[in-house]
């Protein structure tokens, strides 16, 4: 056995150009690189390894590109341990150095404690952390508190390719045993304190079409005697949200989960810089002066946000054009329980409304493009409890129990296809930049990441 | 003499390629061509020509073209007779067989009487007319009834570059004895009645910027706590004008002239097909239901038109995108007796106020960046009435007294530079398509517009 890949570091994972975004064949043969190198140190770890043959992917032109495999394995297989599943991926976002990088992107490099590098905190970082808290008890020769089984794929930053139907198809083979799954693939709001995630906002997309003819007019010529679609559109977009960002349309709060006092009290033991937070968003001013109403109004309550409009004149200068069609982009931000069929409806049946006091001629269409249910997780389920007293364990502290006002696909396939207990354990602290420019993993969350994991598996043993 | 110049023909004047608004070598060449052969032309006529020479012109990407030279012409400097100075251009749009032409563009084509090509109408049709109509009193060796200035462009379709330079500089000079300009430049309303035109509205361009900061936020990550800059801006542009077309900037109508009893008969005596007008917009329905309201909200009254956002998302698909920073584009078609600056001023103020209402901590500027008034002639100017006498003469008809809906720079320019009565006499029929694909004069429109001409000379003759 070559000692050399019993110590596989992140310094050699992030040397792998394992862009998945860019559609090139270079970058795909980095893909298959990344993987073979990640199925062969979980071997060597003695894990059971598939690597699964995703097939390939057409492109929009017309290009095919093979899909790198996602990696099942499975470590121990003791009937009387609880079996935990941890997904990670090891695909990452372009980087380029000549786009403000201050290293070369993919060479980790340590500076005053700080591991740069593209994919050092998404998701590489992370994933080796796991594979050295399973190695760490083969080192120390022993047994694993837990079964342990691995989902690693390498298409998660270009949308998690071809994942669902693998999950959907493996549900009674590969995850019949799971008792537990998971994630950690996202990052603390502190830059010390650890988090563990526990619910993430659906999503419900929309587009508004307003139709006079297919064909644009000009203001001189036909400006004062048609009804302009563009003043039916903003009319409809501005009947949407108010400048509170309260949303008006009609039924929209109903099923939005009452606020408990536990749940204040979830908010109110977040460390969260107001003035910080403000400078480094580089706002002026939030909508609401305080912690709470800032943390409940990005993670509890729903959030509708205009897009923007296609068809209408939208490039520098002056054109006199009256837009002959157009259409509004809008979405909701959905919150437990707000249901996305209901949503759907009260959206469509609004927007007739306003559309109907206009007496306009034109054709309105309303369609929801994309409909992604909000989730979330009981914070006193055994696992949570578990990752609680292993946060403890390690970093001396009680987490910050945490929302992600964006949707994680991943956690709500995992969760709709699997039917277990998931939790979201992230390792890398708020200012680590994953998709921007310098992403980084400190040194400190790595290495204490890591305890994290190990502390968790014993954890994990106990509920067994 | 070559015999041959002295019957210049459409056919030849359409087979130049004189293309003004692609910017490339071959087209200058063309134009630099047309200009000669008609200052050639015009020479040969007995004309006194100068062609000036119109330097270059820098393009955006940095590469330079010469400007075609601007014709000045001159027949006839008796001083008592009255002098009419004729404005025309020889420059083209774009044509491309494969752009839909049905046949080549720059082969003069009869088909059932219509003659096409690309400039048969817009604009080599009618100043040949004009030539011809002073080529006829010359072939009947009869004198010029009055005399006659020329200027000739070949840079309008790309928006008259330098003309107005020359214009001013030529103030006491060239235009120094002209009593009269006319300009046979724009259509009729109808296919078989002959117009004179006597107004243009004026235009004046708005931007309303709307920013929070100068990137864009995601909308998981910030949706909900902030003052999103695109619901600022569609409330902005959704307080401008309602759904009947009327604008709600406080004090936007009350320079609007005083509708006149004389001004409604000019209306009622206009035949306009509603329902072919209509079917031919392809629109359903417009905001008014006759054609007096129809009419008058084209050419005299303001509207408000609505052209799109810079800044925003504006492709197909869904982007969860925030945008940080917005550029909201409208404007105002001006008529008598609105003034630009006062506008500017009521537009600047209704804005703030809708602005300051929604207390955002987002940032707006308003910028009106192009100001045309609007241009009415009295129609009831001796050159206006001697325009009438010729067109009965000619089609035994009153003409259709109309207006502009747009702007017609040209037009403005010489009126405000040169102050001498300015008449608008088109010749082509309504449906003639300047600027699209299959342009087109009718022979019938062509020889009795040639006709018009000539009988105007007489008509102005009777002024002196």
């Amino acid at each position: 056995m070559d000692p050399k890949l019993g110590r596989m570091t992140l310094k050699e994972w992030v040397a792998i150009e394992s862009d998945s975004v860019q559609p090139v064949p270079r970058f795909r043969q980095e893909l298959f690189r990344m993987m073979a190198v990640a199925a062969d140190t979980l071997q060597r770890l003695g894990a059971r390894v598939t690597s699964v043959d995703m097939g390939s992917q057409q492109l929009p032109d017309g290009q095919s590109l093979p899909i790198p495999p996602v990696i099942l394995a499975e470590l121990g297989n003791d009937p009387t341990k609880g079996t935990v599943c941890f997904y990670g991926h090891l695909d990452v976002q372009p980087a380029d150095q000549g786009d403000g990088w201050l290293t070369d992107p993919y060479v980790l490099t340590e500076v005053d404690g700080k591991l740069y590098g593209r994919g050092a905190t998404d998701n590489k970082g992370p994933v080796l952390a796991w594979i050295n808290a399973v190695s760490a008890f083969r080192a120390l020769e022993q047994d694993l508190p837990v079964n342990i089984k691995f989902i690693i794929e390498g298409m998660e930053e270009a949308g998690s390719v071809a994942l669902e139907e693998l999950v959907e198809k493996e549900k009674n083979r590969f995850f019949s045993g799971v008792d537990y799954i998971v994630i950690s693939d996202n990052l603390w709001i502190s830059q010390r304190k650890p988090a563990i995630t526990y619910g993430t906002r659906g999503n419900s997309y929309f587009t508004v079409e307003v139709k006079c003819r297919d064909q644009d007019f000009h203001s001189g010529t036909f400006g004062g005697i048609l009804h302009e679609p563009m003043a039916d559109l903003v009319a409809l977009l501005g009947s949407l949200v108010d400048s509170s960002g309260h949303i008006l349309v009609p039924g929209i709060y109903d099923e939005v989960a009452l606020l408990t006092e536990e749940e204040i009290n979830t908010y109110k033991a977040i460390h969260l810089d107001l003035e910080e937070y403000r400078n480094s968003s580089r706002v002026e001013k939030f909508l609401f002066d305080t912690k709470e109403e800032i943390l409940m109004h990005l993670w509890r309550y729903p959030s509708l946000s205009i897009h923007g409009i296609e068809g209408a004149f939208d490039e520098p200068g002056a054109k006199t054009v009256i837009p002959g069609q157009v259409i509004g982009k809008f979405s909701i931000r959905l919150v437990p329980h707000m249901n996305v069929s209901v949503v759907e409806k009260q959206v469509t049946r609004h927007l007739e409304d306003v559309f109907s006091k206009r007496n306009s001629s034109n054709k309105m269409v309303v369609s929801m493009t994309l409909g992604l249910h909000p989730w979330i997780a009981n914070i006193n389920d055994t696992q949570y409890l578990a990752a609680k007293r292993a946060i403890r364990t390690v970093f001396g502290t009680e987490p910050d129990m945490i929302r992600d006002g964006s949707t994680i696909p991943i956690a709500k396939m995992f969760q709709e296809i699997v039917h277990k207990s998931l939790v979201l354990i992230p390792l890398g602290a708020v200012d680590d930049g994953e998709h921007s420019q310098n992403e980084k993993i400190n040194r400190w969350n790595y290495i204490e990441g890591t305890k994290l994991f190990a502390a968790f598996f014993l954890e994990m043993a106990q509920l067994h």
